[in-house]
């Protein structure tokens, strides 16, 4: 085994770990809180990472930790642990299957590894730099997409564009040929799969998309934010994800084009 | 047994024969077609509802058929089935198992009989008139929400209002505590388990309602049209659907006060 062998293992038995706390938790009564943010949190949400962070503390000690709900802790090598829980607690809360646990390594600010991981339906996504991405153990491709109006198009719910933003949301989503809502980090593991063509988001933070970029990457596809630069630490939070390579450079295009005449944004 | 005992019995045969139509056609390469309407259809949608139909044809040939892909059938009896086999098509396209199979039975214009079948988590609800609705057999109850601004909102797409019916909408939605989109019929069965408080949509046809009105009325919920109307063949297609009774007529009201000043609508 290489080093990021044992790294894609461990990865797998910290998601093993968290949907465990997660599964005995699902759609039971939730106790909700709000953040400073005034984004929902579960007990869930909390138990999970904390299972993670304890293995790491023992298992991964030099490496650092980057968790959605207990923050940053430095290390001293070149890796970073980056977790989101449950990305999409509304999902949870709600009783819906389509939240995701999402767990990312960077090496320095590149993500090199992630797992999508939804726990109830016990779907699988593993991304690693330089290997097919796969689902449950299966290679996964995204699927051909010529144009945007015979695309599927995702995002997670119309409402989270800030004003700015929202040109370039409408002209993507209503130009494809149907849209859904809902999903969060899923929607970047059915794209994976060929499932859905393009998804774009804004205002995601670095444990919402630090997984999702080698999930896309090693299926075929292309993420990045909306002026096509990889996914790092300190991106801008808008991301774009295209299975198909060619349609993501036009519409990259297209949003260059929008935003010209915005230059506020 | 009654007959209202072998009626339910025949509908969870119903929908154990759509749900294997559709589970083996699940996130494999799908061929999509425009209806006259432009909703897309799928195989699995058509093979689901062909089975339910031949079951019907030689087990209950005196009923009345309803079916959202082959349309209506007369019966000789008072009971008519009405059967959606996949609601939420997209959601089926896209991969997420949120679609449900909704299968319901009318005495004259009422449902008496509802199904809601998941058929990936294989989670399935059942209601129907005079007993408590139940999930996978065990019965459930909605839960107490007094407030809107405390409530859990859900719509399946803020784009699926008319623009009559969006100030409802966006006073309804913007008054809840939290939003969450997409589920189709599938959220009345997590209204009816206690999971979310309101849902609220515009624009049913009587194979998207029929099933959802014993499903949550069993639950102790409230399901009525935006009149406070129950839901019958005819309706306007325009639900309100609440957990909590008194929460329910205190929307009602909200709803008669917004809609006094269109008196197009």
């Amino acid at each position: 085994m290489t080093d990021f062998d044992e790294a894609v293992a461990f990865a797998e038995r910290l998601a093993d770990a968290a949907a465990a706390e997660i599964r005995v938790r699902f759609r039971q009564v939730v106790k909700t809180e709000r953040k400073a943010d005034v984004t929902p949190v579960t007990e869930a949400d909390r138990a999970a990472e904390r299972a993670i962070r304890a293995m790491l503390a023992a298992e991964r000690p030099d490496d650092g930790i980057a968790g959605e709900e207990y923050g940053a802790t430095g290390g001293h090598s070149n890796f970073t642990w980056v977790v989101d829980p449950i990305d999409g607690t509304k999902a949870f809360m709600t009783g819906r299957p389509t939240f995701v646990t999402l767990i990312a390594l960077l090496e320095n600010d590149r993500p090199v590894l992630g797992i999508i991981e939804q726990p109830i339906t016990r779907d699988r996504w593993i991304g690693a730099e330089g290997r097919p991405t796969t689902l449950n153990g299966q290679p996964i491709r995204t699927r051909a997409c010529a144009e945007l109006h015979a695309a599927s198009f995702s995002t997670t719910g119309p409402d989270l564009f800030p004003a700015e933003d929202d040109p370039v949301y409408r002209a993507l989503s209503d130009g494809a040929g149907i849209q859904t809502y809902g999903g969060d980090g899923y929607a970047y593991g059915l794209l994976a799969a060929g499932w859905i063509d393009v998804v774009l988001e804004s205002g995601l933070k670095l444990h919402d998309f630090a997984a999702l970029a080698p999930v896309v990457q090693g299926a075929g596809g292309v993420i990045t934010d909306w002026s096509g630069r990889p996914l790092r630490s300190g991106s801008s939070g808008r991301v774009l994800a295209v299975g198909s390579p060619d349609l993501h450079s036009r519409l990259l295009e297209r949003i260059r084009a929008i935003r010209l005449d915005r230059p506020e944004s």
